[in-house]
């Protein structure tokens, strides 16, 4: 299979899984926090597709096409690994879902992002909210739930929140 | 449709008609040309269907992931205008196959380099070759053939020579 064949394979499961996380999302309450803008497509695809939710970015650059810059309210500059621990205040409320596409493609940074991120994410999703991830997360709050049909295991990771927490 | 949605239905698309090209091109004598390197998805896809040929690889610069990157010899670096207008010693045979993916987005500079680049190709192609092209060319030894079925036109221009030149 050649590399543009498992391309379009990965971008083509992404939003399967994106989708099917979006019929679960729409019923829950909160905003969706999105970790890493990219070049905007997710979040482009997010914002038109949950036309109701507030939807906060996460990135250290805007990198993203024109098009899928967030206004200032809602684009979050800075290393997520700062952001996220005090962005409370500005998302107000807790996620409805966290989609986070911030792989790095090299397992031992891969590692160590887990290990930040996973307490950061946890308190910042409402019970019943869903955490996306092409990475694996530590979350004990929450419960993997399986992954859509025709998704390849191990591409995306799903979480959802069972135990209530502030 | 959201740029993700646009995105995939691109990339699938160009997949569609570079596979269509293929199995035309797989009869012709004569090695491949790859005008614009990139990321490498699309040379890593037509090195992996088309093992018998030589390709050779055209852009100013490598940005492509390290596993489709071209050995030296077939690597041609620099400005594609220049590099064109001089490879026939290095590519020896007039080519079977020449793939252009350097459109900019821009409309004024994808018009200056049709001007350019058409009267380049023209002579590099052998007769029965093809050129596929992610912009339009202004080719007179050249008939357009139609796209394979279910790609939107006007999202590649595909060209066979149809006189022979030297
Ligand atoms: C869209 S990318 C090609 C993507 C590739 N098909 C892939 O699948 O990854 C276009 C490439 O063409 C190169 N390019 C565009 N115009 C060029 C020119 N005039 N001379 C040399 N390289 C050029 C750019 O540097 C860029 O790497
Ligand atoms: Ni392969
Ligand atoms: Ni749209």
């Amino acid at each position: 299979m050649s590399r543009l064949d498992s391309f379009i394979r990965r971008m083509t499961a992404q939003r399967d899984i994106i989708n099917f996380v979006i019929a679960e999302v729409v019923e829950i309450d909160g905003p969706v926090l999105e970790l890493g803008l990219g070049n905007g497509r997710t979040y482009d695809h997010l914002r038109e597709n949950l036309p109701g939710k507030e939807i906060f970015v996460f990135d250290r650059a805007i990198n993203a096409n024109p098009r899928s810059v967030p206004d200032g309210e809602h684009m979050i500059l800075g290393e997520i690994r700062d952001t996220l621990a005090f962005c409370r205040p500005r998302i107000k409320r807790q996620a409805s879902l966290v989609h986070c596409d911030i792989g790095s493609g090299d397992p031992t940074t891969d590692l160590a992002t887990c290990s930040w991120i996973s307490p950061l994410i946890g308190p910042l999703t409402t019970k019943g909210g869903i955490v996306a991830s092409g990475l694996t997360f530590e979350l004990p709050e929450f419960e993997e739930i399986p992954l859509p049909e025709g998704v390849q295991k191990g591409r995306y990771y799903l979480y959802r929140k069972i135990t209530e927490t502030n």
